[in-house]
């Protein structure tokens, strides 16, 4: 266990926190600071964005009385340092371990975590209905939303900007600007904001008309009397930096350090007395504290293993591999797309602010004018995709499933409607692990596969990654396609196969066998190889076919499989509702077939956070339960 | 066929306009304007925001040289004048009819219609794209996006401007600023562009300034150094319109009147000069140049009923009816709403700007304080809700399905992970007629359906549309509930029946039978009753069940129906693709149970326009499809 300083020893809540002195509150934030420091490099975890809000952090439940004020944070991967505070630094060893607390605030854990979060750009919209009903109701408390510059960026933030600024409610947003999202933050809103925090014109203007105001002192009454009115005038009327939030109705404080913690308290103090909307904008440096993650805080912004607490050292022990690994399917996107852009130059990729996260970083260096990250901006993304397509573009849009949620009517409205040759290419699809139930890709086949036109397809490995790519951007297909794929490892330490088409909606049979067949998409086809083998040990031998497609089903193949058994698994990482099961269940009563199916997936309910095997287990479709499901089948007896 | 105005006649195509001397535009104008409002006078359609853009439709096809250079509309609704003039006067008779013209912009229709459009706030993000790749393979052409202050508040449009403002492409954006949604538009946004439009600060402080500044003329030489300074310094400084554009990266021109063609043009003209990102601010009346329209904007957005083109009064014959209709269900809605919140002071009601579509104006009008309209801005609405519902509030929040995709990631994110007590209310479920592929709500039991915690309901008439909403709001209830129905009137006269709970996920059988039994949802129901009627008259007798609920399924009556029919046919006005059909082939899997099913509803296929009895008799899911499904489950045979 990690021993807390002495001030952070004292405060295991923030009624603790408010009995420190002001004085003490520097100090408080070194304790806290090094605890964040100390406990990510033992147990991983997100880290620069924590490092960066320890002083706002601190200020807000200094200032404010939570729970009672309640307090939203965007995204949530910050509120590491608010989850210590908040009655949680006792498990937080538990964090984004399979049954411990989240790296995300969590309504169910702590009555301190107004909003459960984990996607960005929501915590405006949250904390205005918070403030609506508590005007409803005569509760005159607060609520503060902390949002980053990455955030921003959303299109649901200005939405709610856009009404909070007509709507006058007692609200505080805290922008905490760090220019990054995950990566280095883009777009227009960025260089406003690194206007007014670097150009500092605005008090540069003030002091020169002050002091250009200040030579008419001398001269006769009539000149004094219109430099006052020229005053009056220029300083109601300059551009002040906030005008942007200004506009929208919001009063704009700042930009402020907000590492400056005694000054945070007491801007914050002020503000509570300030009725209506208000902006404080903050300027903070993700990796506060820690100089590895100050130097280079996209590769700090998340750390998996343990490393030194003062170097930064990674302290996991690698042994050299004798075999090579397989690479993550991330990469195989990366690299495969720069080969494909060099065969096509109509192939462009797009990215919602995830560069890293979703490898498309490679093209982005190498191909700077054909790839594009248009910031935390999803439904943007995919429409400024279809615009590309318009042109005879091939553009290969990369979002993780989660994500993809939040641009759905813009794939049916504008890309499959139309029928526009856009690559979908949904990362993350399946459960997502540690980041939990605001990440899983828990959804996507079931939403996709009932839109009209749209290809949904999934690679069992990295070569049919590659080769769905391939044949993605062919002519033949232009259309709208989605391939999905899951975060980690493939299976193919050799992956860089040579093209080779797919036709679309054709399937593969990767063993044949008896008495049952289990239907497979995806990555999860790998498990079920891995079933079969011991199935076989024990004499029990299914036949396997790897389906690829969601839709179009591969028809020839589903006749055959239906018309050789009546007995079937189907196997996805997928809610079992409406996905790729459902899909089989469709084709049987279409074609009158009946059969007994056994559909495997994610179960109908908010999967918690975990390893993805934690996850595969805890939902039922792990090796066994594919083992298990056979075995019930044939009418096998199984245990539990 | 009415008849062009004389320089109208000369116009086929925007190469006939460009023909035309600048002087004769404003006549050109007059017979554009005299066109479509007899034109909607006898045929009806979309109308005031067609009005609107008379001038800036004629100025941006005479300006440049479309369609190589690329119009892009926003929403569309407003692009009749475009259609006219691009090839399709002739066909415009058959707007929005079966078979006939779109209403929106298509690009199946003409090259002219760059982007199919339908819903809001899309086209900068479509323009960039068109932008981006045009400067990729250095074509020098135009893109134009035409969007209006209403679509201007929907997040996308913002992230488009953050994009767009860094990526330094040639795009136009022309702002039409009426003030209106379909209904006056609101928010902060609406507020500052009212500031610039009318308070001309601007121009008052530059004057006032300039005044000041003169009398100091007659000083000294410092004092007129200093005040040359001062006015470079204030000029350069001062607050000037369109800030919020600016600091997005834009350069803002205007604004400008709207109607005046020829300063439009010449504008336009400067502008194609001018590189990088441009935003020219239009005001506009919409309706304008018909008085009534004029008057009253929101009444007449859209006429379906022939009038007379002075005054505006209806032609359509009415017969005193003798018998009450059954209402719309957005009028069930609207009414019910504030019945029930006169009971029960948590509920509130929330619509994005749909105040007259989904009837919340009644209770805006009647209790403000608890109803809101967000202005177009679909994702802030559901997690705003959610943020109510925190405090324990119960928010209906009224969104028409096919805008519901807009929000999907809210409704999982915000509000189904964390089973916050709020009642979506989906009006427009299934076809939406005359509107077309973009406004159908298709999908909606697809999407829902596979969201944990979720409740998906759909009333068969009135009363259970009021019996949902009552059951919906009851503390027990506590959790995501939607409730969808379909545009257009119900079945129920006497229709304001006293509440009655219905249980969450309980059906009812309508009518017994034997042989095959209907398993329907939602308002389809009653074609199958209608269907029923008329097989019984055969001498085949179905059985009928309104399930009322795609999730959670009447499994109790499920097993009655499967342990006593093997033959089934499942009804929906929804997508057949993962619908209320494939729950029932769920639940059969699931269960062990066998039968020969067929659904029917909305084919996986892009649904035209039309009405809505045009479009079930399309999709093969009408009356005489249920009979004939019917029939051939029973073995008689049935002609084609």
């Amino acid at each position: 266990m990690i021993q807390p300083g002495p001030l952070l020893s004292q405060v295991n809540y923030p009624e603790d926190l408010r009995k420190l002195s002001q004085e003490q509150l520097i100090d408080f934030c070194k304790d806290l600071r090094d605890y964040i420091i100390e406990h990510v490099s033992l147990y991983g975890g997100h880290f620069g964005a924590s490092l960066g809000v320890v002083e706002i952090t601190t200020a807000v439940h200094y200032a404010f009385n939570t729970p009672q004020d309640q307090l939203v944070w965007d995204v949530g991967h910050q509120a590491y340092g608010h989850k210590i505070i908040t009655g949680r630094r006792e498990q937080f060893h538990t964090n984004r371990l399979y049954g411990g607390i989240s790296g995300f605030p969590k309504r169910d854990e702590s009555p301190y975590d107004a909003f459960g979060v984990g996607h960005s750009s929501t915590s405006i919209s949250a904390a205005l209905g918070m403030a609506v009903a508590k005007r409803d109701r005569g509760d005159d408390g607060h609520v503060i939303a902390v949002i980053g510059d990455g955030a921003m960026t959303g299109g649901m933030a200005f939405e709610a900007l856009n009404h909070a600024g007509s709507e006058n409610a007692n609200l505080i947003v805290i922008l905490n600007d760090n220019c990054m999202s995950i990566d280095p933050n883009v777009g227009a809103l960025k260089e406003y904001l690194t206007d007014i925090t670097t150009s500092k014109t605005y008090n540069k203007i003030r002091d020169e008309v002050w002091k250009l105001l200040g030579k008419l002192q001398g001269i006769g009454g009539t000149a004094r009397s219109v430099a006052s009115k020229l005053e009056d005038t220029f300083t109601s009327h300059m551009s002040k930096p906030g005008m942007l939030f200004e506009s929208l109705g919001f009063r704009y404080f700042g930009p402020i350090d907000g590492h400056d913690i005694n000054h945070l308290v007491r801007i914050l103090d002020d503000l509570k007395k300030i009725p209506g909307p208000k902006l404080l904008h903050c300027v903070t440096v993700k990796g506060k504290g820690f100089a590895p993650a100050e130097a280079d805080q996209t590769k700090w912004h998340a750390q998996s293993s343990p490393f030194d607490k003062i170097t930064g050292a990674s302290l996991s022990v690698k042994k050299p591999s004798l075999d090579a690994k397989p690479p993550k399917y991330q990469d195989v996107f990366g690299h495969t797309i720069i080969e494909l852009a060099k065969q096509n130059d109509k192939i462009m990729g797009i990215t919602p602010a995830m560069p890293s996260g979703s490898s498309l970083k490679f093209m982005l260096e190498e191909m700077p004018e054909r790839s594009f990250d248009v910031g935390i901006a999803e439904q943007h993304a995919v429409t400024f995709s279809a615009g590309l397509a318009t042109q005879g573009m091939v553009p290969f849009c990369n979002i993780y499933s989660s994500f993809m949620q939040r641009a759905y009517d813009q794939v049916i409205h504008d890309v499959a409607i139309q029928k526009l040759h856009v690559v979908f290419c949904l990362d993350r699809g399946g459960v997502a692990g540690a980041d939990g139930p605001t990440h899983h890709g828990a959804y996507d086949i079931s939403y996709f596969r009932c839109i009209p036109n749209m290809v949904v397809a999934a690679p069992m490995n990295e070569q049919e990654l590659r080769n769905m790519m391939y044949s993605a951007q062919l002519e033949k297909n232009a259309g709208p396609y989605s391939i999905r794929y899951p975060r980690g490892e493939g299976v193919m330490p050799e992956w860089r196969t040579p093209f080779e088409e797919i036709e679309t909606g054709k399937g593969r049979m990767v063993n044949d066998g008896e008495g049952v067949a289990i239907l497979s998409i995806g990555h999860h086809g790998n498990y079920a190889q891995q079933a079969i083998q011991e199935l076989n040990a024990e004499g029990i031998y299914p036949a396997h076919f790897d389906m690829r497609f969601a839709k179009p089903l591969d028809e020839d193949l589903l006749h055959e499989v239906f018309s050789r058994f009546d007995r079937v698994v189907t196997v996805e990482d997928n809610t079992i509702v409406g996905g790729f099961g459902s899909a089989i269940l469709e084709f049987m009563a279409d074609h009158d077939y009946s059969a007994r199916v056994k559909r495997l997936g994610i179960p109908d309910i908010v999967m918690p956070h975990g390893t993805q095997d934690e996850l595969y287990t805890y939902g039922g479709y792990d090796k066994a339960a594919i083992m298990k499901a056979v075995k019930s089948l044939v009418g096998v007896k199984v245990q539990g």
